[in-house]
């Protein structure tokens, strides 16, 4: 294994992009995962279409902010400057991860958020994920992942959600992006996305009209996110 | 592996916890189980954010009934003080099982009971698998979770509910628990109660107005328990 | 291993008792299969309550057609006597399979018969898989395994079905029965059931008026059954 | 292994065969996966009824393009007659997989056609995957699998699809084809029809009007097809 600076970063992107996979986040090469150095302003993220069964660590391409590539004969995945308006707009997020999970991608595909319906969802997101709209016709066209990652750093501040407290979107008619301040984070949001998905999906279907009472969700978001937490060892 | 009484206790709340990962009842960290030995009033529960890839048996946290941490320099559960008032609460229980596993949770989410409509339900639970409604909002503020142990206590006490005949509940928004005499027998009940409630939610969907005979319900339960029973080898 | 006839017939009931697991057809213990040698009026079925983790093929119960159990310190299934009626009932049984597989288990919970959508279904089953009332209750406490085999096969007579063409059904409230001529074969029947059972319920849900053409029911099942089947080797 | 050319053939038609049951897309023995030399005119396929778990790279079955089995003592496939008149339609076809996977088969069933309803199915099929109707009874009971491939081709013609943009399609009560110019890539495209089927499925009950944009599926079906591809590394 590398030992330099930048080998740790194309590392930790590397397990990030393998665990999308295990967990079954990821069917085919349908997902990507980025993890970044803002000191450098660097990132790494998984070459374009390589199947995972191939992949090594050292595939990891680096790309900085202005969306070169350094030091790299492969091609960054399709989606990397969707990644860099994200890294760009979100100045706390350090890692994202992008997959079509079946359950985030059947909520984006009707274009709906994903309610907030019990505690499992607010230990992760305060409040409903929220499903950005389908991108005008001209944005696809001309610059289309660039143009998605505008939109959705533009949709968090219209909105006023802190990207931290909510730390994931969906696209219409695409799939899911989550972050969070490290790869690692952004992973396990991306398994907590595609469980709540599936778990709401399912619960309005036996009932229609459920309040999840705001004072639940105000608890168990604290209770593992901000000064006053008190889950975890720490 | 340790010998001592308490090690014993460790090692049987670990491999619970360890099992409820393997069945997939649990995701990330969401879930927690714990062995209560009455006679020396201390259970054992595992430690709070520990992820279940990294645990150990001697990584359990010991637990007195008045909440004092024995021994250990991790924290336990912060769901621990609802298993103490359900210990406190229900005499013949010495194993209790907290999971978010999907089904059930789904059910809890729609703030509804699973209802009882064939005999793997029967078989284990001797009614429909009541959901407790949201706690009032200064109990979830001032101490959630000892207060959430206190609630299932007291409906269960309302409702004439035998903990052994009905060994489970939902809680509204949240997620299941499941108990028993044993916590092994507690982790059967959190697998039967994921069957149940999947198979429910798509049996109602069907035909919603099953009525599942009382005598059949009647017959399984006592096929398994009570001084009739002639299932197994005892 | 065993090399006596009996050993035999243990192995074999064995190791279907063993696929029904590894299918993922059986949780916990909610399930049995057995294997009838008719020269020999014997069949072998699986002890009562005992952990598939811990079965060994020694462990299978031998039992006669008048129920009596053969050189076993071990109780078999309690389901034993509704094996039984059905090997005396259909002549050309050699292999039981029961169990609680979920999607199965949730047409019988909702007490309707699995409709025939296509060809995967009239490869195996020669119409509706019928789900079969539920029992009276002075059957039920007084002899309800006995009874329910007979109520099996009294409804296959009623109905005019031949157990062979029509190898399965479920049972109102409870769960599933396939059979054919050998063990192994039930087993494939009550694979196919479950796909079936699952195929069926979402079908029915994207179109609520399918009608599938009887003459390709018959084609499928004349492919793979009968003096002019072209499917496999022979 | 072999090295002749004709083993290759056998060699990378085995491959795909045993990924369709890895993959979970087949179910005893519901499917078969064949590949095709233009060239000599010869297609390897898998033997009718073999099950999977014995199956060699050696028992696959060389077929030419008037049925004619070359140098094997086994039958091939009861589908054989299907594949042959694919590869005799469509002129870009060099491999074609059949499975009765779950999800496409429960809209084969419901004689629908799959809905284009996001990008994860535009990077596949350039439209909604059409369901062909039942076939007529004469046919059926004539020359079945020759007279399902002839509706196929002439289904695609009538409807001027292009085998190459939508390489896939539902028969009405019974399952699906998929095919490309390599047997890999029709496997790739079977996976991908059984993720959206199970998508599409879902997302409609969300929500029944979804209407993906025309210029979103054209940009990311142009990302991955054609002249102007930009996805992979080439």
């Amino acid at each position: 294994m590398g030992t330099g600076y930048l080998d740790q970063l194309k590392q930790e992107a590397f397990e990030v992009n393998m665990g999308i996979v295990r967990e079954r986040l990821v069917v085919l090469t349908w997902g990507n995962a980025s993890s970044f150095d803002r000191t450098k302003g660097i990132f790494a993220i998984k070459p374009s279409g390589v199947s995972y069964s191939l992949l090594k660590w050292q595939d990891m391409v680096l790309v900085d902010l202005d969306g070169n590539v350094i030091d790299s004969k492969l091609r960054p995945s399709s989606d990397t400057l969707t990644h860099l308006e994200i890294y760009k707009g979100f100045s706390s997020v350090g890692g994202i991860v992008h997959t079509h999970s079946p359950w985030a991608t059947i909520w984006a595909q009707a274009c709906k958020s994903i309610p907030i319906l019990g505690t499992t969802h607010s230990d992760h997101f305060n409040g409903d994920v929220p499903c950005i709209p389908y991108l005008v016709k001209d944005k696809v066209e001309n610059a289309y992942e660039k143009e998605t990652g505008i939109q959705i750093v533009k949709f968090f501040e219209e909105k006023k959600l802190k990207p931290i407290h909510m730390p994931g979107c969906l696209l219409s008619g695409h799939a899911s992006f989550t972050w969070s301040e490290t790869s690692s984070q952004a992973f396990e949001n991306a398994i907590a996305l595609e469980s709540c998905a599936s778990m709401a999906y399912h619960s309005i279907s036996l009932n229609s009209k459920i309040k999840f009472p705001k004072y639940i969700l105000d608890k168990h978001f604290s209770r593992k996110h901000g000064v006053n937490s008190y889950y975890g060892q720490k």
